[in-house]
């Protein structure tokens, strides 16, 4: 089955990624361009895109770096998560009219295979554009990162860093569902605000502010139990110092190192490691692909139970993604930051 | 029952630490001394000593830096595991005559409660110092941290700093024995030799060799799976940008490391964690007592069988405890140090 009005749309506009970043990505890098676009080969669905996402892990997509994906082309599509409803199927389980979150690309519209997509929406309560956060790589970072690496149990301390982000937001809120008590780093006192009163935190911290580790040490207590670092540097340094014995760090991003070429250098942690028996696990949310589904309907009760919230900052206009992006970085969002081009 | 030859011995030759050491202890951080001698207290026995260990870990529970045991207080007895032999027991399940494992610090007699004995000599066909070693925390750490953290399977390549170490020798054998191929870096020439030899290893590489990294990489082929790490520093960061996606880190010692105070830098590292997946353990033999009796029976199996040869290097004499700590350290011994006071 097809959908008549979107048959055959002659032209793709794509964010071409025009020049590799040496660290975090610019608009400079990157040039819209149109293309000719064709129907779906056998295997594949044709997808009008609705929801493009911004993504930090889009810098190390995008750079040349050792990395757990290959870098993007230069030249190519700029590689994206996002939603967009199905036009045209040449897939056996898909259907015009489906809507799918996957591979989509910074374009109007992808030719998806199989492997391509990572779930689809399936609750029709539920906002489309929460597919592409809170129940995309966002949310499901947060539940699984969390409970397999962080394994939480009642009355534990979890340190989280990008507290009020896309993932941390979530990773706050699960947290305190847990039974732990949750300690939010973020970078304005917006957020800070936001971390307290929206997202689970117990309480929450500028570390931008001169006297950080004196306010978090008050709070922290006897040590933290779990730390879910989204940043690395010297916050993931001094926040190792606070790790309880038996503690498990949670590597989900580097958010805070702008190049790791040539790489950055900081205070020896193995100490750290040692004398306090830490499990410093890395974490990429695409080696959990198996439990993609059950972290979605587990995240989808929660939110229509009114027990998760999440903000979005969607701005309209497939030609504002690579500022986005920048903007991203610059903590200059308020909220899963989205393109919406539909 | 008592032992009628060693009763009421007057005095004992202590070892104490007057000075607590900037760095690695050096002879001048201790002092001979002879004290009046007590019988045992109830929930006591007393021991003679035999062997005396010298171990890296010396270092750690003599400074006063953050680690996961209190530090000696400078004027007491030198900490220290040793085997002796029981002239009097006022504990429950000790006889005089048994022989035993435990905090027997640097002096002729040691006065033990239960808490201080971490194991009996239960094999005689297996020399007595061997307990103090191979079948001492060095042997239980090789093979419950590489079990326990390092998860060995068959195939899996093993990369162990101080590989000829009394750990790293034993690690060798063990990853070998599980059907792994171990790889050894260690400081001379000899002990390279000793690796390959003597310890199981497929390769061994000294350090101090210029093209070191060419020469480990021609062996590493794909990748490490388990790094079992006792030094630290330049080493673990090199060895952490050869792991295979999902790799272990065992993080037994940092030995490399001459002082943590101030805290030295380094390459940063947490991307190596996050974009490989790593799991990054630190290890402190204390905390598995529960196992030592298991770990204890299993490597005298080996032993017994052929399958584990250990090297000791063993001096007479309290006095040169306190130097055979520095040269330790120099990697100026050849097997296990022991100091043999019987």
């Amino acid at each position: 089955m097809t959908i008549p009005a979107y048959r055959t749309p002659a032209l793709n506009r794509q964010v071409l990624l025009v020049e590799r970043p040496p660290g975090i990505p610019q608009p400079e890098h990157f040039r819209l361009a149109e293309r000719p676009l064709c129907g779906p080969g056998q295997g594949q669905a044709l997808v009008r895109n609705l929801y493009l996402s911004v993504d930090p892990a889009q810098r190390g997509w995008a750079a040349d770096l050792n990395n757990y994906a290959a870098a993007v082309p230069v030249g190519s599509v700029m590689r994206a998560l996002g939603v967009g409803i199905v036009l045209e199927s040449r897939l056996a389980d898909l259907r015009a009219g489906d809507i799918v979150y996957g591979w989509t690309g910074w374009q109007d519209y992808a030719l998806l295979g199989a492997d391509e997509i990572l779930s689809s929406v399936s609750d029709p309560q539920i906002p489309i554009s929460a597919y592409a956060g809170v129940l995309g790589i966002n949310g499901m970072t947060a539940w699984l990162a969390l409970r397999r690496l962080g394994r939480p149990r009642p009355g534990e301390t979890v340190l989280v860093s990008t507290a009020a982000g896309a993932v941390g937001s979530v990773v706050g809120q699960l947290a305190r569902a847990e039974g732990c008590r949750a300690l939010g780093l973020t970078g304005t006192d917006d957020k800070v605000s936001a971390c307290v009163t929206r997202f689970g935190y117990a309480a929450a911290f500028n570390y931008r502010s001169a006297d950080l580790w004196q306010s978090v040490d008050a709070e922290v207590g006897e040590g933290v139990d779990i730390l879910f670092d989204n940043v690395g540097g010297d916050l993931l340094d001094m926040a190792l110092r606070r790790m309880k014995v038996a503690g498990r760090v949670v590597q989900c991003g580097t958010a805070s190192i702008a190049s790791w070429h040539p790489a950055p250098t900081g205070l020896r942690n193995e100490r750290e490691i040692l004398s306090r028996r830490l499990s410093w696990n890395g974490f990429v949310i695409f080696d959990h692909k198996a439990e993609f589904s059950a972290a979605i309907h587990s995240l989808e009760a929660l939110i229509r139970a009114g027990r998760l919230v999440y903000d979005e900052d969607i701005e309209h206009g497939i030609e504002l993604a690579p500022d986005a992006l920048r903007r991203l970085y610059a903590g200059a969002n308020a909220g899963k930051k989205l393109i919406f081009i539909g």
